[in-house]
C-alpha cells in the first residue's frame, strides 16, 4: 500500500515557478504539466499524451497560443485539456482528453489537488500568508530529496537535531536540552509542538540577521498540517521579553519558517523551503545572508535524509527504531498520515 | 512471456563490423561471439566459456589461429565450437563444447537465427539488395536504443511523426496531413504502408542531396518483414512526375531506407539503420550529409523512445493508449509480432 | 536463503585502518562501526543509531573521549554499547543500547565474529603469524570486489588461471599444464591444493623479487580454511633442490601469499591480500615491486570476477558449468561452505 495520502492538497510550485513555457514535475506519482496561459492563471493536466504517452513537458513538445502540441506525433490540447487536432484526419476521438488537476495558486505556492476531483475544497488549503505579505520579507527555495516524505516529516517535528545537524548555524545546546509540549488537534488536523528557550546562546543564523548579542529568549512554535504544510513560529527576543497582553510584541524578531514536504514518489520527495521575517525588510545583505544559510541548512537536512533513505531501503523488514519523548509531535504526525493513507 | 519472437532471424552485425577480433554482442538476450575465420567468413556461437562462463570475448580471451582461448582458464575451442584443451589434463570432456549459431552474410548485413537451429531457413530471410548493389551509394549505422523494439516498430510504421519529432530535418506539414493506406500480407508476413504527396514542401535532407527546388512529389511506401527488416522506399520528384509504364522512373530520385531492429534483450535494442541512393553515386559531400543528417534523425528518435521506455516502465500496469488511422499499420505489425512471440 | 556462512569469524579490517576516527565497514550484510579506544583496543558495535538508524560512522557523528555521538540528535554511546545520553531528557531508555561484536585482533587483522556471540571461541581463528613476525617482510591492500565471495574463492582455489589471467606477472605455461592433487580435512575443515613444479620458467614476479634467473622448482601448496582464510605456502628455488629432512630450506626463497575472503553483501566482497617474504627483508626496492605486482594482479582477478558476477547476475536460473580436475578443490571448498551456510 501507498504510503502516500491521496485526496490531498500538496504544494506543487512556487508560482514564480510556472510561466508560459511547458513545466513538467512528478506529484505523488502523478505526472502533471503546467503551465501559465495567457490570462495569467496557471493550468495542471496530465504530463503524457493520450496516444503513445509522451510526455509534453518534454521538448520538441511545445505551446502554442494556450495549445500544447505533442513533440512525437503532435496530439494538440487547449486549455481544458480537451484534444483539438490529430495528425492524418480531421476527426478528433471524443475520448482524446487530458486529465485535469484542481489548482489554487495561494501564499506564493500551487497547490493541486492529488485524487479524487470532486472530493477537491480550496477551503481546505492550510495558509501561510506571510510569504506574499506586506510587512515580510521572504527567501525561499526548494530541493530536491532522495528520501521518502515521512523523513523529512520526522526531521522537522523533533527539532533537536539543530544542536547536532546543524551546530554552528541554526544549532545551539539549548535547542537539545529543553523539553518540548506536544498538542495534538485531530479535528482540525494539526500537530503542535513548542519549545520555549528561556535563556539561550543565539546561532549565527540570528545573530547575524537580528543584530542581537548575547543570550536570548527563543521560541519554537511548530504547526504542522499533515501531509503538506509545516509551518515554525520563530521568536527571538532579548532575555526576559515577552509579548504584550494585547499580542504585540515590539522587542521581537518574528521569523516564519513554511515547508511544504510534497511527496515526488514513494521515495522521493519537493522538500520546498520559505524564510519570511518581519525586520530588515529592505536589507538585502540580510536577505541574501539567510537565503544562503537556510539553504547550507536545508542541504544538511537533504544529506542525512538521502543517507536515511538507503539505510532503511537495505535494513530487513522489521527493525527497530527506539522513541523517546523528543519524538512525541513526530509520532503524532506520523499516526495521522497513516490513517489518511489508508483511507 | 518474453515479448521477442524465436525461431526467427535477426540482423547481428555489419559484415563491416565483424574482422579478426574477438567480437561479442548480444542478440534477443543471447550474448553471441563472433569472427571472420581465416578463410573469410563469420562464425557465431555461444559467448560463453562451459567451464565458468567466462565471456570469450573479453579480454584477455584471444584468437589464436582460428581458436578461442578463454581469458580465465584457457579452454580452447576450434571454429565449430568443439573444445579442443583444457588445462592441467590431457583428456577434454566430450559434452564441452559451444552452442552455435546458424548465420548468413548478405546485403550488408550479418543475420543469426535465435531459436532452434533446425528451424532456420536462409531462404526466409528478407532482402534489402541495395545495400550492396552496384547503382546505389549506401551510408549506414547503428545506435544502441535503451528501449523495447516495439517502441522502434511503432515509430517506424508512423511516419507522421516526422512532421514533429524531425521537423526541420525528414518532417514538413503534408507529412503529417497525408492520409496513409495500409495493407497487410499475413500469407507473406509483411504490413505496408503508404503515403503518397503529390505536392509537398521539400525538406532540407532531400532539397540539399537531390537539388530539386520547389514543391515535390514525394511518396513514402513501407514494407516491413516482422520482426526485423523494415524498408522505406522514398521517392522524390517534380510535382506530376510520375514513373512510366515499364517502371523506369527517370525524372525522380529513390533512396532505399532501411532499419533492422534487432532486440538486444527486453528492454532495449540494436538499431542498424542504412540509406541508399541511387543518385550523385558517387559525391561524397552527398554521402557525408545524408549519414550526417539520417544519424540525427536516429539520435531524435533514440532520445524520444529512451523517454517513452523509461515512461512506460514506472508507469502503472494496463495503461491506455488511443490509437488513430495513422497507427492502423503499427498496430498491425504489433499483431503479427504478438503472434510470432507466442508461437 | 544467503549464501554467507554465519557463526563464522571473519577479517573485518587490517588492524593499521583502525585508528582514532569512527570507521564503518559492512561485514555480511551486518553494518559495523570500529574505533580503537584510548587504551588501545579496537571495539565493533552496531552502526546504526537505535533511535532513527542514522549510521554511527557518517558525519557529523564524532567521537568525544571514547563515546560515539550521533550525528542526527545526539544519542551517545560508550565503549560497551550502552546509550548514556540523549536529547531532551535526563532518563535514558534501559534497552537502548548497540549490539557489540566479538572482536579479535591477530596477525595484522581485525576479526569479528558473525552470528550468535555465544558460539564465538577465539581459538577457532585460523592463523597467518608471518604477516606481523620477524624474519618475514609483508605487503598488503584491501581490494573491494563487485561479485560475491564464492568467485573469489573458486579464483584462488584453481590458479591454473594464473597461466592465462595472470600471464607476464605471475603466470607461465606449467602452472596450468601440472596437475594438482587436492585434499580435504574435513574434521579440521581444511581444503588443501598442491601443485609442485619440478622444472617451470620464473614468472617475473619471482624473477625480479629473488633474482633466481633460468628454471626453477616452484611449489603451491594452498591451505583453505572456509569461509575467510586463504594460504598460498610458494616455494621457490633453483632446479632440483628440495628442503632438508629436518625441514630447513636454505636454497629457497619462500613467500606466504594470504588472502582474507571476507563478504560485504550477498553480491560484493572485501579481497584483503598481502604477501610475506622471508628473503631480502630491508631491501625496499623489491618491497615496491611486490606490493605494486601483486595488487596487479589481484586487479586482474577483480575486473575478472566483476564480469563474471554481471554474467551470472543475468543468467536464466539453472545455468550450466562444466568441472575438471582443476577445479577439485574449488568444487570441495564449495561443499563446506555451502554445509557452513546451511547450518
Amino acid at each position: 500500500m501507498s504510503a502516500i495520502p491521496r485526496d490531498q492538497w500538496y504544494v506543487a510550485a512556487y508560482g514564480s515557478e510556472i510561466g508560459t513555457e511547458l513545466f513538467g514535475r512528478t506529484i505523488c506519482g502523478e505526472p502533471i504539466l503546467f503551465w501559465r496561459t495567457r490570462d495569467g492563471s496557471v493550468t495542471a493536466m496530465a504530463d503524457r499524451c493520450v496516444h503513445r504517452r509522451f510526455p509534453l513537458s518534454q521538448a520538441p513538445s511545445r505551446l502554442v497560443d494556450d495549445r500544447v502540441v505533442c513533440g512525437y506525433h503532435g496530439f494538440t490540447y487547449g486549455v481544458d485539456g480537451k484534444c483539438v487536432a490529430v495528425p492524418g484526419q480531421t476527426r478528433v476521438p471524443r475520448t482524446a482528453r487530458l486529465t485535469r488537476y484542481p489548482l489554487v495558486e495561494q501564499d506564493s505556492f500551487v497547490w493541486v489537488f492529488i485524487g479524487d476531483p470532486a472530493k477537491a475544497d480550496a477551503a481546505q488549503i492550510p495558509r501561510a500568508p506571510w510569504l506574499d505579505s506586506p510587512g515580510y520579507t521572504t527567501v525561499r527555495g526548494m530541493e530536491p530529496l532522495k528520501a521518502r516524505y515521512s523523513l523529512l516529516v520526522d526531521n522537522l517535528l523533533d527539532l533537536s537535531h539543530e544542536t547536532y545537524l546543524h551546530g554552528g548555524y541554526i544549532g545551539t545546546p539549548e535547542v537539545a536540552e529543553t523539553p518540548i509540549t506536544t498538542e495534538v488537534d485531530e479535528e482540525a488536523g494539526v500537530v503542535y509542538v513548542s519549545r520555549h528557550m528561556a535563556d539561550a546562546a543565539c546561532p549565527p543564523f540570528y545573530a547575524k540577521s537580528t543584530g542581537l548579542e548575547g543570550r536570548i529568549t527563543r521560541w519554537q512554535d511548530i504547526e504542522y498540517t499533515p501531509p503538506c504544510l509545516y509551518k515554525l513560529h520563530s521568536r527571538i527576543a532579548p532575555v526576559g521579553s515577552v509579548p504584550n497582553p494585547d499580542g504585540s510584541d515590539p522587542d521581537a524578531f518574528h521569523v516564519e519558517v513554511v515547508y511544504a514536504i510534497t511527496p515526488e514518489t514513494e521515495h522521493s520527495t519537493h522538500d520546498f523551503w520559505a524564510v519570511a521575517r518581519d525586520f530588515a525588510l529592505d536589507d538585502e545583505g540580510v536577505s541574501a545572508f539567510l537565503a544562503e544559510n537556510n539553504r547550507t541548512v536545508v542541504l544538511q537536512d537533504v544529506e542525512a535524509l538521502d543517507v536515511l533513505e538507503r539505510v532503511i531501503a537495505t535494513e530487513p523488514d522489521g527493525y527497530q527504531e527506539l522513541s523517546i519523548n523528543i519524538d512525541t509531535g513526530g509520532l503524532a504526525a506520523r499516526r495521522m498520515l497513516q490513517r489518511m493513507a489508508a483511507s
